[in-house]
């Protein structure tokens, strides 16, 4: 036997096929969930009596270039927020910054129980956020944003459609699969405005050949499908399906201005969406139809997006956000705590072509796992767990994470990430 | 000098008329504050530095007796989640969980940074709740719901209206500025499909006589708005002013569903308006039209409602949800973070007559003061203090709070109200 840790007496939710909740214990060896019997013998045993086990949250957009723009553009809609904002801001960044910006991310994804997420990250120094997911233990699928095309954008952003493609190649070569399959890369076109038809056609070749993601935004906001229409003639999805990015492998960041035929495109293509409730609201973009896209089967997971559009990184809210504002649009049935719960994890796997990995609480995946303590006047009574979770758990209710199998949080300490020191270097830039 | 206490170098954020934000000592004498000067003598000195200090938030629409059913009440509509659920485990309150219901709705609300609410609470035992607010030192107008009518009530919610009213008047009578003026009493009839009109009309008239406040719920629902437009022949907020109860001593919860003529009597007659984002939200009610109310002057404050139909009681859940909502409704621009602090402590003051004495950091107002530690990871950084405290901040952050004077949770531990027994006897009702 190898590397063993015995998390003992937990409440484990697992997300598997049959939504199974138990009591007992699960042996991790090697970093993957090897048992749920009785054991007695392991390296390490964790004591989770009166916790509740989970599986991480998955996240499927976010921007961890952006976190150190928390606050700084408020109150603004899409298109002066990217050019008055939040472009300028990614303009300036230099490695340091970026990756102060990371590892600030990282640390309060990690503290509210995400061990997992999608990012799309700026143009340049994308090595550095790569870097810190390494360092940090956490698990994610970057993406350099590559952007050749569009207006008013800043000169340290803007891209020749051959250089772009090239550095994406290239970080895809060094960094995908790295740290024990940890680090994922992928081809991160940041949307049909600022990018050629040339780059999107040669992304779709590539990821295809190359077996890698397609992360981008989609149908977020009206201008956006307006400028997208005056470009090519064409709606948002019917375009990227042109361009041949719609697919499996394709998440599309937001999807809220759909027509039908383009939900059908969505749904036919088996192309992922990844739903930002928070960002939304806050940018005023819109409440998409997330009811509509789950009765037709189209995958939808959860993500915060960056933190200027949010603030928080925090899938506790965005799992609350997202099934709230369905009940408001289709009725207070819509959407119903475990629903909102997979989304979270087991959607955000299958998204990110992991669900044979990660997602859920199963024998032979990994070990990324969280607990939580629910003994708090917020989430008391508990007549439904799911229903606690949802609804009342915050994520300061995360005591402890796992991320393949290595302990990133202890008692709610941080143990891959210096806390205070972060925090204490994000105040000396203002 | 009487009693005195002194918060130094704290960041005072003080919602007073030109929303004056200064690092300095704040000085409390007799539960009063005394002074902003530099002090160096007090009966206690309360170190601040670092952290924030704000007045306590006034929540304007609470059921403290529907703690208890938090998670019991999920995925319905308004009439079917009273009939089903709600009124069915109001009738069976005794004294003794109804008082276990509002100890823990108090702790949870402390905990939270609120200071003062205006709670509605069941048919019977409303002794309790005073009792409960008098021994933790809470803030709060309470009112005994009144409920002389309608189908499908439990036995034991029917009343008669003599006797409903009675009770009400031997509730003001006996509590209404008790615990030196920190308890006060209201009529708090339940909404008008559960009242006849002679109740209504006696409770405007009462009110009246009496100076006390009337907390009810109108135009929440469309099926409600049908059903008095039915009994009554007019709009919700038209019956409720040919009855008497348009009025500034009148709190009116939701307000979702009103036509241009609605907002304008509510407008002329300085009716107080009590929004429930989150809670409109989840019973699929809708979202209420805040920001046409608050462009006609309307004073809107924020409520959580009942724990089941949220399932927090969370200021700050209900400042960031009110101030999105608007956003997606009206453009990002729409209820900007400041506006949303003002509605979270002032505008509830405001609403409950109570704004001589609390709602902002003022000489000669009463200590209601809550202290933030803003040093955290989803808190980095901090370009705008307030967009801080609104967009990003969260219920665990609250460290210490004060009211009238008492520090009723230091460092993050309740002082007045035994949290570990609260929550271990919520767990033995199930």
């Amino acid at each position: 036997m190898g590397n063993s840790l015995l998390i003992k007496n937990a409440t484990v939710i697992t997300i598997d096929a049959d939504n199974g909740i138990f009591t007992g214990d699960v042996l991790i060896v090697d970093g993957r969930i090897a048992a749920f019997d009785k054991a007695t013998e392991a390296d390490e045993i964790l004591d989770a009596s009166g916790r509740v086990l989970l599986p991480g949250f998955v996240q499927t957009h976010i921007h961890l270039c952006q976190t150190l723009f928390r606050g700084a553009a408020d109150d603004l809609a899409l298109i002066d927020w990217l050019k008055q904002r939040i472009w300028p801001l990614e303009a300036a960044h230099t490695a340091e910054s970026l990756r102060l910006s990371a590892q600030l991310g990282i640390a309060e994804l990690i503290r509210g129980g995400t061990t997992c997420a999608l990012t799309m990250e700026t143009v340049n120094h994308t090595d550095e956020v790569f870097r810190v997911v390494e360092e940090s233990g956490f698990r994610a699928t970057v993406g350099k944003c590559l952007m050749d095309a569009g207006a008013d954008v800043p000169e340290a952003l803007q891209e020749k459609t051959d250089a772009s493609l090239a550095e994406a190649v290239r970080l895809i070569e060094h960094w995908h699969g790295a740290a024990n399959g940890r680090i994922q890369a992928c081809f991160a076109p940041r949307f049909a405005v600022s990018c050629t038809r040339e780059l999107l056609e040669q992304v779709a070749r590539l990821s295809r050949e190359r077996r890698v993601l397609v992360h981008t935004h989609a149908s977020e906001n009206r201008d956006e499908i307006a400028l997208v229409e005056q470009n090519t003639g064409l709606r948002n999805i019917s375009y990227l399906q042109a361009v041949g990015l719609t697919a499996p492998h394709v998440v599309l960041a937001h999807c809220i201005w759909l027509d039908e035929n383009e939900m059908t495109i969505l749904q036919q293509t088996e192309t992922k969406v990844a739903h930002c409730p928070s960002s939304n609201l806050k940018l005023g973009s819109g409440i998409a139809p997330i009811n509509e896209m789950l009765e037709r089967g189209i995958s939808v997971s959860l993500g915060a997006d960056g933190a200027p559009c949010n603030n928080r990184l925090d899938q506790f809210i965005e799992m609350r956000t997202a099934t709230l504002l369905q009940k408001v649009r289709c009725g207070p049935q819509a959407v119903p705590a475990l629903t909102a719960l997979r989304m979270a994890t087991i959607e955000g796997a299958k998204a990110l072509g992991l669900s044979d990995e990660i997602g859920s609480i199963e024998i032979g995946k990994k070990a990324d796992l969280i607990l939580l303590n629910l003994n708090q006047l917020h989430s008391s009574p508990q007549p439904d767990l799911v229903s606690t979770i949802v609804y009342s758990a915050q994520a300061s209710d995360v005591e402890t994470v796992l991320i393949d199998g290595q302990i990133v949080m202890r008692d709610r300490h941080l143990q891959t990430l210096n806390e205070a020191d972060i925090i204490a270097r994000t105040q000396t830039l203002l």
